[in-house]
């Protein structure tokens, strides 16, 4: 299919599913290339509904709403990997859904993404599926302490894992997590976390924009910069294993894939089937954004090879840092985006700035 | 009133009298930034509608509608200069209007305006007030051929004028314009065309984008340039021009002020009081674009000094220009904006392109 895809015309209508900032800026990249945005979110306060004209507010289960939307788009996308499968594929049996169901079936079970990505050959940290507790103590005494405990699904800055520090924590860990079918990762002492955010054309055409460095707080992003410091070798392998992956999943749009670096190796950590936070400095810092890479590929339009415009640093604004807007924005050579979302709730990303830095 | 306008904060949401393209992109700024707009528009095809949650179809003339409109947003803005002056102060006595009705009164006039400027000590091409045919025919003769003759509101992109090209055809340029009150311009046989886009925010901070240089085809901006190709010393002078209008008129926003290059000389051709076409560059060659300076100087929060990014070309596409988006897009180093506009009928503005390449 992907091959085939047409290119929509001037005025076609993409529908976004998720309503977040994440399909905000979609939704503003996709206006800016003159296209019209459908957002479909269960949340009457999503962020993304202000910017466009046609929205739907329904859960991700009602089939009559999912037919109607469907209805009414063009090609569909998504903003978050956690769209129930049955919804994807109902959609898609009436629409073009771009990054297809294939993917989404690959990224949204911790264990399954962890057996794809060791399937093509790529390097994670050691990790073992868990259903007992029985399970987690043998798993543990493989694979070792520390290690971090995580639920297989619906999990994200950092909820539904548990840290295990030594192997008396493991019953706590294991009732933390409610019981649940989870997956046990060796923790990694890496040197830095970094991330590849690229793109996939319907044609097959792959870019990707150069290597970003990333720092968390309280399992939250804080802070990108790029260029990632990192050597030319390992930059060219993560790049490398980025497309292996996007090609494995005959992937259509921006994906970001995140690594460590621990001993000279790269592991991969995470699949994210979307534009990604730690993309949000192509906003400012390149010649063309992710989110405007992402829509292009959705719509069947060619990519453009991005041109980075200096060394570009993006922090988050989260909870409280959002008050105040006006001083935000005087911060001088800083560039502010706040997503207009309501209350400033501890670890809510309520926006990020940017900068852009000579080389 | 000016210099104790409040900050807004976020979620604020800013009013924004007409729909076009400039009132689209003043919406997207808006909204980067967290703030909400409500467009208020008589035309149901507004192509700024599409961005925003909150709209107003109905003539400019409904009092009713305004009111309801001033009670539903915080401050108000507008995205062109023929918004009539009554509405303007019936709004302006509901919430403040920015830039102030004192702005549009100097503005919609052409005489009025050229009054002003000259009243400045700026020099513009010499002029006169033409009400009958035999005015006409005096003017002509002290001003010389060729010359230009314009009705003294609502003109634009070449509407609503005649040229003159020997005194034989005054006759008929006067009958052309319907013999409404108008003014005539000597013809200046320019070296270029240039224009400063600069903004003046609340606290009277004054920050002007590089100088463009401009081409119009058939009397439509066709092409723009950054920086203009003049001297540094006149360069200078056109933005000390620029702040000496926005001073005088008590300027809140972002304006432009076209004038030509003649014999070593600027003439002051006209004033935008509002984002222009000519600045349409600044969304990707400057670290600031013209559309978020008038959001920040209207929200009362702090402009900031653009940087430019690159030697930086605009080309508008126009009519037909905008068919087959795909292939517009896939010019390399070219970035696409299009307005989400219906019809492409011929002279309208569809959307622009734009390149920024190594100084």
């Amino acid at each position: 299919m992907a091959a085939s895809l047409p290119a929509l015309p001037k005025g076609a209508t993409i529908g976004i599913l998720g309503g977040g900032q994440l399909g905000r800026m979609l939704a503003q990249a996709a206006e800016k290339l003159g296209l019209r945005c459908h957002v479909y979110s269960p949340e009457a306060d999503s962020c993304a509904f202000e910017v466009v004209q046609a929205k739907t507010c329904a859960p991700y289960e009602d089939k009559a709403a999912l037919a109607r939307f469907a209805d009414a788009v063009d090609r569909i996308t998504y903003e978050f990997e956690n769209v129930p499968a049955a919804s994807a594929e109902f959609l898609a049996a009436r629409k073009p859904v771009l990054p297809g169901p294939k993917v989404l079936a690959n990224t949204q079970d911790r264990l399954v993404e962890k057996n794809f990505i060791a399937g093509l050959g790529i390097a994670t940290a050691p990790y073992a599926p868990v259903t007992s507790s029985a399970e987690l103590k043998a798993a543990l005494a493989r694979i070792g302490t520390p290690a971090v405990l995580k639920t297989l699904r619906l999990g994200y800055d950092g909820k539904g894992q548990a840290a295990i520090e030594k192997p008396e924590q493991a019953e706590a860990a294991w009732q933390e997590l409610k019981r649940q079918p989870s997956i046990l990762e060796q923790f990694i002492a890496f040197e830095r976390e970094i991330s590849v955010v690229a793109a996939r054309g319907a044609d097959g055409a792959f870019v990707g924009y150069e290597l970003i460095e990333n720092e968390h707080k309280n399992h939250i992003l804080y802070r990108s910069t790029v260029p990632a410091n990192i050597s030319p070798t390992l930059a060219a392998e993560a790049v490398s294993i980025a497309r292996r992956i996007a090609e494995a999943l005959d992937y259509v749009g921006v994906l970001a894939v995140e690594m460590f670096e621990a001993q000279g190796r790269l592991l991969v950590n995470e699949i994210a089937p979307r534009v990604h936070n730690s993309g949000h400095w192509t906003l400012d810092g390149a010649s063309i954004s992710q989110f405007e890479q992402h829509i292009r590929a959705v719509a069947g339009w060619p990519l453009l090879q991005p041109k980075r415009l200096g060394r570009a640093e993006m922090i988050n604004l989260i909870g409280d840092d959002v008050h105040d807007p006006a001083r935000i924005a005087s911060g001088t050579g800083w560039r502010v985006h706040l997503y207009g979302k309501g209350e400033a709730r501890p670890g809510r990303k309520m926006g990020h700035v940017t900068r852009v830095m000579p080389d």
